[in-house]
């Protein structure tokens, strides 16, 4: 099944709002073998909208999915321009106007003319209840294709194509080929030196399989994609390319799932057992946020001391103050107090810790803005690293989170380390707390 | 000027990455009354590709802008469906070379075929040097429009739009219609109810000028624009209608700039003379990440403890263990308790506190996931907050961030507060650090 999206929303078109539902709803489609073909994004104009949808429609897509412009205010002329283009009245539909009622009270208010007309619908459409918000959600059908216009607030469209949309659409439209897909992160490659290694393998691969590279700081993810109507033939041969790009790679292969740094790390910790805690200077707590973004983060994640004043470096995590007057604050030997010293302060096996100019102001003679230093205590060992990276203050923050998190990956798997002596030790030593 | 994005890259597609790119160049461009009609993502495919690029030409668009589809591998075609839209030969452009040989060298490696194929380009483009990357950045004409193609590295992109692009574009096509915005920021309303209180604003002000509200927890934008071909007409015109706005409104204007909510609380804190600290358990640190990502946020913003196991909530917060006991970790006493704690212990003048069940696990009897209590201490005093949050981790985690900011906002604000005394004894008493 391919799938046309439309987002639409002028604060997509201004840059105010970031398209993030547009990823997740094709993330959540991605496993069901539902393509998404193209994604629009335009304004809350009629002429744009009636030109985006009958393009879609004219496609080679089953599915038209519209997000935006169901909201209560006069912005929002969605369902206006889908009654033009599908036709019809509108008609008062009773269960949404039920629905608007009790979310309207249980937030401790009373319908007014604005949200009672949510419940307002072109009669040519077939109303979904939305269980999550207001505005209802329509499904059209002309010619063959289906158009279902959901809202542009993410959380109700995603909960509403969860439980209801997906299925019904699979109902709707039964697929027969088969889909298969494997990802491999790999550190210690760029880009360019990790298809020169791969090439070969690239060149005798079935053309119905398809290597994408993706590449982050320190890090590069694989994913090899098939199509195929016949899925044991499909499995098979993916399953071949996969294991030949395994063994060429080794251990560079850090997980063969679709994780997330964080996701690799609190993986390798909680293989050994360990426990973290971060540091943060420039990254300003965006390490522990990655981190804790991940569900039952919490069994090996302890927690952060985000210090941004000096004090607090000297205070809670017991940086030396000669050491940060010797070498400045952004300077190896303060990165390095920093990771052993949150490591004592959170009675934590491995302390994360960074100290940088992300910019844009900041800079002293010999240290420009992007100079960030890292430190990674791992079991009471400490290695760190300077670097300096380009761009912008949140560019130069998530480099920084994302390098840190990666040398630590790359710490803690590493084989220089005695893990097993210090975790024989750490069971007959009394951890704080 | 008008502007036609096409962001290519199958990442985009799977929702393997988030398009903010299309967000970043939108935001770019506003200001310079270059506005963005349309925004197409497509997949790395020939067809899609050509597609999407004739659909825009044709279109009333004078500029397509797009991105991605330069990296060495081979999934990357753009640069061979230029050829095929725009015709010529590919040839390798000196500049390019030497530019690819010097950040490759910088790299501390060498020129591979991959990377030296990087510098070949369509004969029938002007390049563009690209200071921040290899792929080299190609500007196209047809019929009067410009094409310009760009790297999908977002960095690389923004830099050479900023540097170069801009202040080309504006060459090419000189402007002679005005563009006037104004922002505020509403708090105590819902969208809703802010749409009824100025709907008679809305019925009478001239239709060359657009109202639009952009809800989030807690807080509505509102966003007026206006365009005329008469400049001085036009900033009176909005400027009448944004006073009008702003004397109904009252209080409930936290702004006049297009904020965050972590901007608004850096402002208010300015503006006072106070410092912020905090400390965070179901919201990871996610707070310090949003104030930290403000340039400049380290005047008022002193540290943080995430607090995600109860040991170092007692310890380094002073959270009393018989009241966790007691009450339970996700309780009103234990977070105001970490409100007051991180004042003390980070010597801050405000402290935010979070503690919640952010899901999907944790729940427990009477507080189910999405419960989260809030505290703010503001000179001494403290408020508290029962939330119940909607939706997965990431947006409890997301509502609680900005509920939690948007309290500290109103709570700061708020004319309850003896800010005076509280100054005056503030500076008689030493503080740590």
């Amino acid at each position: 099944m391919k799938v046309y999206i439309i987002n639409i929303g002028d604060e997509l078109l201004i840059g105010q709002v970031v398209n993030t539902l547009a990823a997740d709803l094709a993330k959540m489609l991605d496993p069901h073998d539902i393509e998404v073909e193209m994604v629009e994004m335009i304004a809350d104009d009629e002429a744009a909208i009636t030109a985006a949808v009958e393009r879609a429609l004219a496609s080679d897509c089953e599915v038209v999915l519209t997000t935006g412009g169901l909201g209560p205010t006069r912005d929002d002329i969605t369902k206006k321009v889908m009654l033009g283009i599908f036709g019809g009245n509108m008609v008062e539909d009773e269960a949404t106007l039920k629905n608007v009622g009790m979310i309207v009270e249980r937030r401790g208010l009373k319908l007014n003319d604005l949200t009672r007309a949510q419940a307002l619908v072109p009669s040519s459409c077939r109303v979904i209840q939305n269980s999550a918000g207001t505005a209802p959600i329509m499904w059209f059908e002309r010619d063959g294709k289906v158009l279902i216009s959901m809202p542009g607030v993410p959380f109700e469209t995603l909960t509403m194509m969860r439980e209801q949309i997906i299925d019904q659409l699979m109902e709707r439209f039964p697929s027969d080929v088969a889909h298969q897909r494997r990802v491999m992160i790999v550190t210690g490659y760029t880009e360019s030196a990790l298809a020169q290694e791969l090439a070969d393998i690239e060149d005798t691969m079935p053309s119905f399989i398809h290597l994408a590279y993706l590449p982050r700081p320190g890090i590069v993810r694989l994913r090899l994609d098939g199509r195929h109507h016949d899925a044991e033939l499909l499995e098979a041969e993916v399953t071949k390319v996969a294991k030949r790009i395994g063994e060429r790679l080794g251990d560079a292969v850090k997980a063969t799932d679709d994780l997330t740094e964080a996701q690799i790390l609190l993986k390798v910790l909680g293989e050994r057992n360990l426990t973290v805690g971060t540091a943060e200077s420039c990254t300003g707590g965006n390490i522990a946020h990655q981190i804790t973004l991940i569900p039952g983060s919490s069994a090996s994640y302890m927690g952060s001391v985000v210090s941004y004043a000096n004090r607090v470096k000297t205070s809670l995590l017991g940086v030396d103050e000669d050491t940060i007057a010797k070498n400045g604050v952004v300077s190896i030997p303060v990165v390095e107090q920093m990771a052993s010293g949150v490591c004592r302060a959170l009675g934590v096996d491995v302390g994360i810790a960074t100290s940088g100019i992300a910019g844009p102001g900041g800079a002293v003679p010999g240290k420009p803005v992007g100079t960030v230093c890292i430190a990674v205590a791992v079991c009471g060992k400490v290695v760190s690293r300077l670097c300096h990276f380009p761009g912008s203050r949140d560019r130069v923050i998530d480099r920084a989170t994302t390098t840190a998190l990666v040398m630590a990956i790359d710490t803690i798997t590493g084989a220089s380390y005695d893990l097993h002596g210090y975790l024989s030790n750490r069971n007959e030593t009394a951890l704080p707390g």
